[in-house]
C-alpha cells in the first residue's frame, strides 16, 4: 500500500497539496518517444481548477521536466531518453490558513481522521495533503503523457460525465468511434446527451454549498486484443489504480453492476463476424473477458462519492478532548468532483494499458 | 498480469478445470498458527457445487496440504511452520466430452475466445480450464486459513446475498455484530430476508436453462483503525483480487454507485463519539477513507454477472472458419454464480487484510 | 523476503526437506512450449544426490506436473498451456531421525538457528527444512523449462566447477561455444581442466568427515544484447535469484573481485569489429555494462561455502537450556555442495534471462 | 529492470549526469522521524567529488525537500509526513562539451554501448547519463535518512576501503563496535590500517591517467536477530541492490570467496554463550544464515571494478561507420571510484535493512 504503481511502467507519486510542489517519476517509458508539451497541457487544463463548475483555486500547473527527457534546441518537441521521466509541478495558489482548524477536527467523509490514525498526527493534511484530489495533477502528467504514445499505437481514450447525482447521460455505444471519442471529451462539460448536461449543470448551481456525486464513463479503442491474462489480469490492474483516485467508491466494468440483474440470455454478447474479423455483437463485457481484451471498446465507470467539503455546518469531533464539536468549512471546493475527474481516468486507462502493452 | 497477489503474504493459484488437480502456494504465513482442518473444510463447503442452487457437479474438495504444515500426531491440530503452504485439490469428477466442441467454438461471455488469442490456442480450456469459477477452491483453502487467523486476532469476515437479478436483500447495517455476521454467512442461502432469500429461490428455480447475475455484499468487523495507507491504499488492493474472481464486472465500497447519486450532506459520515472511541454515524464510506481504514465495519460489494453458460442456444462463431454458428451448451452450471461467490468474496477480504496487518 | 521470485516470469517454491514433497509453481511462461521430460530429467539428475562426490541420499526426482500442461497422447511431448505450471517431487526417501536432535541444539553454519529465531520453533527443520539444498530439485525443474525454451531462442546456458578448495580450474575463455558450453556441463564431474578435475576429486576423497568450499563458473552464450536496463539491471536480477542457492556467499561478473585489483587498461575491454558486429576483445565485463547485455558471454561465478554438515565434533549451545554442547551430526551429507550447485546456477540463469527476454 | 527498488519502503531514483537535476522518491518511511539534515550533508559529503582523490567536479550537491517532510520554523529540525518524500538535488556544475564526442564512439567499460543498444540512441549519455556514479547521490540522500531512523533503533553501519588494487586493509573484526564503525567511516579516507591507507594513497597518485579499481567492506551492528527470511532472504535483498551501485562487479558476505576455499571444519562458526545469549565466535557468516540475521555483525563487501574513464588512449569503434577508432578521454574522472563508494553501500544497507525492520 503505497503511492507507487505499475509493473513495467512504474509510476510513484509524491506531493502534498500545500507543500512545496506535487510530481511524478515515472520509469520504464520507452525511449525515443516525443512528447508535445502544449498538448500534454490541454490534457491537463481539462483536470485544472477554475472553471464555472469546479473550485476556484487556480494553478496554471504546468509541469516542469526534471529528467528523463532531451532536447537540442529549447523549441523542439522534447522525446523521452528511457530513464526514468520525473515530473513536478509548484503549489503556487496554496492559502493554508483555510485548513488550520483541521488538525484537530477531521472533515466527515475526509482522510483527515485516517491520515492522522495512521500517521500518528505527522500528516501535512492541509488542503487534504497527499490524498488531496491535487495529486491526479501529476498523475494526469504521467498518463498524458501515455495517452500521446498509445495515439501513435493505435489506441484512443476519452471520457464523460455518465452522470451527476440522478441526472444520467447516454453511455457509449458499441460502436463507438476514436472521432467520437476525442469530439465529447474535449467538451468543457463532456456529456453526449447536451440535455443531460445542462441539467447536470443546473444542480450543481442550485447546491448552495452542498456537494454532489457522479459517474464518469471511460473508454479505449484501439486496445490490441488478448491483453492482460493470468487470473488477475486488466480488469484488477485497473481497478487497483482506479480507486487511488480520491473519492472513488466503486468500478465497474461493460455491464457491471446493472448486468448482474440481467439473464445470461440478456447480458451474454453473441459473436459475429464483421469484416472478416470476430467481434460481438453487444458489449455488456467493456471489451474484456477473464482479465484478456477482446479487442472491443475497453468500456468502465468510476462512482465519485460527493466532495466531502461542503460549505454546511457538519458533526465533528475533537480528537483532542474527544467532545463533539460543530464544524464549518471554508476554503474553496469542488461543488462536484466528478466534473474533473474524466481526465484522470482517462490518464488511468492509459498508463495500465501501456504498461501492458509493454510485455508480451 | 498473472496468478499471483499478494506483497508480504503472497498466493500462488494454479491448475485448470479438468487438469489433474488445482491447488495454491501460500507464501509468508506467519509460523505457528492453528489451522483446524474441519473448520477449514466446513468454510469450503460453502462454495463446493453440489446444492439445489448449483451445479450438480460434486467434488469432495478436501484440501491436501503438500508443505509448510506440521503435526507430530495423525489426529492432532496442524500448525503452519512459516515455509510456503501448498495445498492441493484434486479434480476427481471431470467430465471432459462435455466441453469437446468448445475448441472451436467460444461461448459468449466465457474466456474462451480472449485464452485462444492469448494462449494461441494451447490453452487448455475445457471446464474453462485456468479461468474457471473451480479456482476458487484453493483461493478460498487460502482464505480460509487466513480467517482463521484473523479470527484469533480479533476480526470477523461474513457475506451475503444482496440480491439476485432484480431481487434485493437488507445491506449489513451500521452496527453488525460478528455474530450476526456468523449466523447469516453460515446459511445454506445466506440473505438477511428471508422473504428476499425465498424470492431469489423462486427466481432461480424459473430460470429454465438460463442464468441470472447477483450482488454478494461482504463485511469484516473488528479490522484495525489506521490499516492501508498510501494513495493505492487498502480499496485498490482488495479490488484488485476481488476482480479476479470469475464473473466479477463490478467492486464498490460503502455506499458506492448508490452514494455517487447522493448530496454531500446525506453521504457525509458524521463523526460522534461512542464509549470513548471515534466513530461515525453511519458508515457510507464503508469502513475506509483515504485507503485507510477507520475501524467501522468494512464493507464491499461485488457484481457477479449472470453465468455465460446457459442451456439456451446461442449465436457464436467458428475460429477457423470465420463461420456463424449455433452454440448449444451442454454440461453441469450454476443457474446463479453468484449464491456460491459469498466464501470467494471472505477469502479475499482476509487474505488482504491479513496480508496488510502482517506489516506496520 | 519470501520464496517468490521474478516479475513476468513469476516462481514460487515450496517445501521441506522431510516433508511429503517439494515443487515449484511457474507463472507467466508462454504457451506452446514443448517440455520434453527425458531431457529435463536428465538435466535434474545433473544436481541429483548419488554419485561419488555427493551425498549417498537417492531421489528419483522425477517432476510430477500437476497443472499447465497438456497432452493428447500419454507418449506424446507435452506442451505449456500459458496456464501455471505446477512441479512436485515427492519426498521419498527421507531419515528423519538422524536429525531428531538439531531441534534443540543449532548445527553450526546452518540455517537451524535462525529458522528457529525467526519461526519461534514452528519451523520444521529435519533435513534442513525449507533451507535444504533439496529446494533446489524444484528451482531445477523449472530451470530446465526455461533452457529448453531458451536453446529454441538461441540461448544456451553452461556451467562447471571453477574450484574446490585451493585447486582451481580454467575459466570459460571469451569465445566459448555453445558446444563447448553443452560438453563441459554434460561431464559428471564437470571442470574444463581434466587434471584439475582429478586434483578436486582427490581433495574431497581426502575430507574424512570434514568438508570443503568451492566456486561455479556459468556462462550463457546467445543472450541478446540490450536486455536488462535502468539502475537496477540484469546482475542485480541474477545475483538476488543466486543468493537463494543454499550455501552460496559471494557472486561475481566477468572479471568481478579479481579485476577490483586491476588497472583500467587492463580491465577496460576494447571494442572492435568482428564478422560486421561490435563485440569486445576481451570479456572482463562479464557480458553486461550499466546492468544491459552486450552480447558477449555472460559470465558470472558463485562462491559456496563448505558443507555445514560435518562428521566432525563441533561446539554448539543447546537453545532451551542456554549451555554449550559437543554436537556430531549424523545423516548423509555431500562433502562439497559446490559439485552439485553447477546446474542450478544454471537454472537460475535460463529463470532470470528467460523472464527478461519475455519483455522488452 | 528499472530504478526503483524495495517492497514497503519504495525508492525511485531519477535523472542524468548533465540533466537539470538528479533525485529520488523515498516511498513509505515512517511518519514523524525527524531528520537532521546537517548530519545528513555530512553523510553526503563523504561520498561528494573534490577530495584529491577524487574528480575535481564540485558540486555542492545539497539535498532539497520537495515533499513528505513538514516543519512549522524554517530553523527548526524537520519531520517525516508518512508521504512520499522527494529529494531534489540540482545539476550545477555539468560540463558537457567534454563528451560531446561520446556519443558515437562508446568508451570501453562504460554504459554507453548498451545504453545505445537499449534506449536506441535517445538516452542522454553525457557524463554517462543515467548510468553515472552521480546517481549515487540521491541514493545517499535517501540512505541518509534511513541512516538516521536506524540509529534511533539500534543499528549503526559504517564501512572502510578493503583494497586499493593489489594494497590489502585488515577486515572488520567479529567484536567491532559502534563507536569504531563511527571512527572509521568518518575518516577522509577511511581505512582501519593508517600504513595501508597510506599505500593505497601513493598508489593513486602514482597511476598517471590511468585507474585501479577496490574493494569496500561495509558492517552494520545491531540489526535484530531473525530479519529476512524465505528462500530469498536478506542477501538476496542486499545483493540485488548493491550491483545497482555503478562499477560493481561482485558481492559477497561474511567470507565469500575466500571461505569457499576453505574447509568446513574451518568456515563454520561455532555457537556460544556469550552475556547469556547465543552468539557465534567467528563470523564467517557475515551474520546471516539462510537469509536470515543472527544478530552479529552483518558484513559484505563489494568489489568495484577500476574506473572504465581513464586519461589514456584507448581502442574503440565508430557504431554508425562501424570503424575502429581511437578514443581519448577527456574531463574530469576518479582515478578509483572505491574510494567515494564507500558511504554509498552504507546507504544501500540502511536503505534495504530499514525496508525489512518495518515488516514483521
Amino acid at each position: 500500500m503505497s503511492s507507487v504503481f505499475g509493473k513495467n511502467l512504474k509510476v510513484s507519486i509524491f506531493g502534498e497539496s500545500h507543500g512545496q510542489a506535487i510530481g511524478a517519476v515515472i520509469d520504464g517509458l520507452p525511449a525515443g518517444e516525443e512528447i508535445d508539451r502544449e498538448e500534454l497541457c490541454v490534457f491537463m487544463a481539462r483536470r485544472a481548477p477554475g472553471g464555472g463548475f469546479a473550485t476556484p483555486r487556480k494553478e496554471s500547473d504546468l509541469p516542469e521536466f526534471i529528467s528523463g527527457i532531451y532536447t537540442n534546441e529549447p523549441l523542439a518537441a522534447i522525446k523521452t531518453t528511457g530513464a526514468p521521466v520525473c515530473i513536478i509541478i509548484e503549489n503556487k495558489n496554496a492559502r493554508s490558513s483555510d485548513y488550520a482548524k483541521l488538525n484537530r477536527i477531521p472533515r466527515p467523509g475526509h482522510a483527515d481522521f485516517t491520515a492522522w490514525l495512521k500517521y500518528k498526527g505527522f500528516a501535512d493534511m492541509r488542503g487534504g495533503g497527499h490524498f488531496s484530489g491535487r495529486l491526479t495533477a501529476p498523475l494526469c502528467a504521467a498518463g498524458g503523457i501515455a495517452l500521446q504514445i498509445l495515439k501513435r499505437r493505435g489506441v484512443s481514450i476519452g471520457s464523460h460525465i455518465a452522470s451527476i447525482g440522478e441526472v444520467n447521460d447516454s453511455f457509449f455505444g458499441v460502436g463507438v468511434t476514436k472521432e467520437q471519442l476525442a469530439e465529447i471529451s474535449a467538451k468543457s462539460f463532456p456529456v453526449i446527451d447536451a440535455q443531460a448536461g445542462e441539467k447536470m449543470k443546473a444542480l450543481i448551481k442550485s447546491l448552495d454549498g452542498d456537494s454532489v456525486g457522479g459517474v464518469i464513463e471511460c473508454c479505449a479503442v484501439g486496445v490490441p486484443a488478448g491483453l492482460g491474462g493470468g487470473i488477475y489480469g486488466l480488469e484488477s490492474s485497473l481497478a487497483a489504480i482506479l480507486f487511488g483516485i480520491p473519492a472513488v467508491k466503486g468500478v465497474e466494468f461493460g455491464s457491471g453492476f446493472e448486468g448482474s440483474g440481467k439473464l445470461g440470455s440478456q447480458n451474454n454478447d453473441r459473436f459475429i463476424i464483421n469484416g472478416g474479423e470476430i467481434v460481438t455483437k453487444t458489449n455488456n463485457h467493456g471489451g474484456i473477458l477473464g482479465g484478456i481484451t477482446t479487442g472491443m471498446p475497453l468500456v468502465f465507470r468510476i462512482a465519485l462519492k460527493p466532495t466531502p467539503s461542503i460549505a454546511l455546518e457538519q458533526d465533528s469531533v475533537d480528537i483532542d478532548t474527544l467532545k463533539s464539536v460543530k464544524l464549518e468549512i471554508g476554503g474553496r471546493h469542488d461543488p462536484c468532483i466528478a466534473v474533473r475527474a474524466a481526465p484522470v481516468a482517462e490518464a488511468v486507462a492509459a498508463l495500465v494499458v501501456l504498461d501492458e502493452m509493454m510485455c508480451g
